[in-house]
């Protein structure tokens, strides 16, 4: 049995005798299966008999099915059709393209269609930089991803990779109003990708790049970022740096540590590492130590590939080697965005006193927060079960408002940095404390200041944004 | 001056004392430069001022200007700020994305997103055909287009063509209830334009390509159709082929001819040309000929192109030569998909009796349908300022609306000329006469009977349906 969760419920429809007693005994029984009644809804009633709706959230498929035969023993019950919430929530996908204008007679078809619309695409023909006055390319973005690492599901490929992306896609409208249309691509060929994305983006003002697999999200993100004349944004790369540096920057408030002086540890060099490290070192960070499947990555470890030979150039100044249990004795920080159950208790025993630790893997970080907890002052994780989620979602919808708004060509360290700094700064000092260091995704301010302080970075260079 | 038109129509704000013999001036005047006052909306008032905003139809820029230094000159009058309703109603674009599902609080997030997507998406990757049941793919299509015959501005470019698809997409909405996205290409080269498209299928149910200059649009439309598991239409062929061979089977009937009798003679071998020929040939049309700019296409005129020698080998049994003139000679019916006034009064007089003449270049016909008119039977064209319009909105919504119901992977000449056969039947035999041989597109019951024909046509062939 696992922890009931309202993204394992059902709904099971119940013909049953209208006695009072048996409604009580259907959330007994499910209690006693390990489940959670969430909700009773009556769906029809007559003299001597109820027709019951109960949503249970359960620990999972087998749970799910324990209950239902449960449930299907108790005297005078029949079971009818049994629904999956999250399966329910997805039928018929989850976006909807609407027109803005309405089209009810000859009139309106006229204004909008031919023969009026011919002038606006004159003049944008004419006037290229009218297209974000005049068409949806002011506020439109793509999500794309060619779902090769998805999720932690792994290389599931583009149909796969839809239902997240129009998740995504639902997100951005949610918390930034921005239309987001999610692109899943039919090949995993850098070039092809590369090209793809660059014949459809004149109707975009963004990119949001999205699972794909390292090394190849890397040439993917810098030629898209050197080729195109809007900005490019790795979520699982620029995202997780944000959230993860806002988090540490408050973290380290909370045991009074100083950026410069900390000794960090960072576990993991793909996509997220890489782009963790990068948001550190920008953010102040000097003295930090990166480990991979193969160690530590040190200048001269045979066989490095060149982001990681970028990584060895600007880290790990003491030249360690060996594993991460060498790398952690004495580290004030751990931050890891790799592997399961990588770090043990030992290890957050051997860090300084007051020390902070970031495990990030999904869904099953890279020790128990926990077990973590016992030991380390302040902890974080990607779940939302957990004091501390680091969770994307605090970024990207307010990255791309702020670049929006500001009409940027680019998306810079700088304008990154800056978002990291606002959502750190949404925490108050007064709120500020150890269970506390990162807002929640549904704090009313969070996407708000984040996009204001990332077009406000924008707007500090004026050459990088469209007329 | 010209007639004035609603898609040249502009509000104008004025400031202008409450006097009623003001107001009424204002009208005078408008109609004095040839505009037409539509409203008067009283914006805000004071003791001895109005605010007023004056909608006015006029029949150009130049119009308008001459319109507003009119209103100028009224004594006591001064003016505010001039809009242009097109430019108005194009505002920040024509579409918006929304989310269907509701994300209030975690648990809604635990829902649409992680965890609970992975579940959905590890269903769809093992079960593609779930696709079309819990993505937004069942009934989401692309209106693509290189933007290189846009309207009759040519080759303006995938920016000036975007203000064309948004509305594109808007009608799909509106009509149809289809979700629509626009994608504009920035490449004009057929074999990055097929990857590109085969790329980003994964998303679509169906492709709607648009504007695409011809001879290229032949081969992207053949090499999609063959490439992909979706339905590709060419609404620039198609379309046209469906509706003005639906206004033919009508036409025929009010002049009581029969379709395997008349003779035909076709101007425009391009992408509509073709198109229509396809459809009438299969429509039972017998004897056609075809003209394009080089005269009467026949079997061994030197150069001919691959379409064209399809064209040679189908028609023209006579074996003309010659010109337009020569082929009109007693010719039964004309089509023109071509180039403004190339058909003269003596053209149309030289047909036989109860003549039909289509001429639906855009926006100036073949021959200007009044003249037209003095000699022919029933007269139709491409405009919504005469009777008898045909337009391309009366097919494509239903079209695409029968095939994402069908879940067809395919759409073939008997799905498009059911198409047709159901549109023509749209008009009763009660209302038929010469000036209604086609219906509107805002009578109410075009689409769904159009969708339910093609869906119809679909079912007959399970082999080519989704599962």
């Amino acid at each position: 049995m696992s922890a009931p969760s309202v993204s394992y419920s059902i709904t099971v429809r119940l013909d049953l005798p209208s006695r009072p007693s048996v409604v009580s005994t259907l959330t007994t029984v499910v209690e006693e299966e390990g489940g959670v009644v969430t909700a009773v809804d009556v769906s029809a009633s007559g003299a001597d008999r109820l027709q019951v709706d109960l949503t249970i959230a359960t620990g999972g498929e087998n749970d799910a099915d324990r209950i239902v035969k449960a449930l299907r023993r108790i005297d005078g019950v029949s079971i009818g059709r049994v629904s999956d919430r999250v399966f329910l929530a997805h039928l018929g996908g989850k976006l909807t393209i609407n027109s803005k204008v309405p089209i009810r007679h000859r009139d309106d078809l006229s204004l909008v269609y031919t023969p009026g619309v011919a002038r606006v695409s004159k003049q944008v023909a004419e006037h290229p930089e009218d297209a974000r006055r005049l068409t949806i390319k002011r506020n439109t973005i793509a999500v794309v991803s060619d779902g090769s690492a998805v999720l932690g599901l792994g290389n599931i490929g583009p149909l796969g990779a839809l239902p997240v992306m129009e998740g995504k896609a639902a997100l951005f409208k949610r918390f930034a109003d921005i239309d987001a249309f999610p692109l899943v691509l039919d090949t995993q060929d850098v070039e092809a990708i590369i090209e793809t994305v660059k014949n459809v983006a004149p109707v975009f003002a963004g990119i949001n790049l999205e699972d794909i697999s390292a090394p190849r999200c890397f040439e993917v993100e810098k030629r898209l970022r050197a080729e195109l004349d809007i900005p490019v944004f790795h979520d699982d790369q620029h995202g997780t740096g944000i959230v993860a540096t806002a988090a540490l920057m408050n973290a380290l408030k909370v045991v009074g540590k100083d950026i410069g002086e900390v000794r960090v540890v960072l576990s993991g060099a793909g996509a997220a590492g890489s782009a963790v490290l990068r948001m550190m070192l920008a953010a102040g960070v000097e003295h930090v130590t990166v480990v991979d499947v193969e160690g530590i990555i040190h200048e001269g470890r045979p066989g490095l590939h060149p982001s990681q030979e970028w990584i060895a150039e600007r880290t790990n100044r003491r030249g360690l080697t060996g594993s991460l249990s060498d790398a952690i004795v004495g580290a004030d920080v751990f931050v890891g965005v790799s592997a399961p159950n990588i770090l043990t208790e030992a290890d957050v025993q051997a860090m300084a006193g007051d020390a902070i630790v970031f495990a990030l893997a999904n869904p099953v970080p890279e020790i128990d927060p926990v077990i973590a907890a016992r030991h380390a002052a302040v902890v974080a994780s990607g779940r939302s079960d957990y004091a501390n989620q680091i969770n994307n979602v605090l970024a990207f919808p307010g990255v791309f408002r702020g670049l929006l708004d500001a009409r940027s060509h680019v998306v810079t360290d700088d304008m990154l940095l800056a978002a990291a700094r606002a959502l750190a700064a949404v925490v108050t000092p007064e709120e500020l404390n150890a269970t506390y260091v990162i807002p929640s995704v549904f704090h009313p301010e969070v996407h708000e200041t984040v996009a204001a302080a990332v077009q406000r970075a924008a707007l500090e260079h004026p050459e990088q944004l469209d007329a």
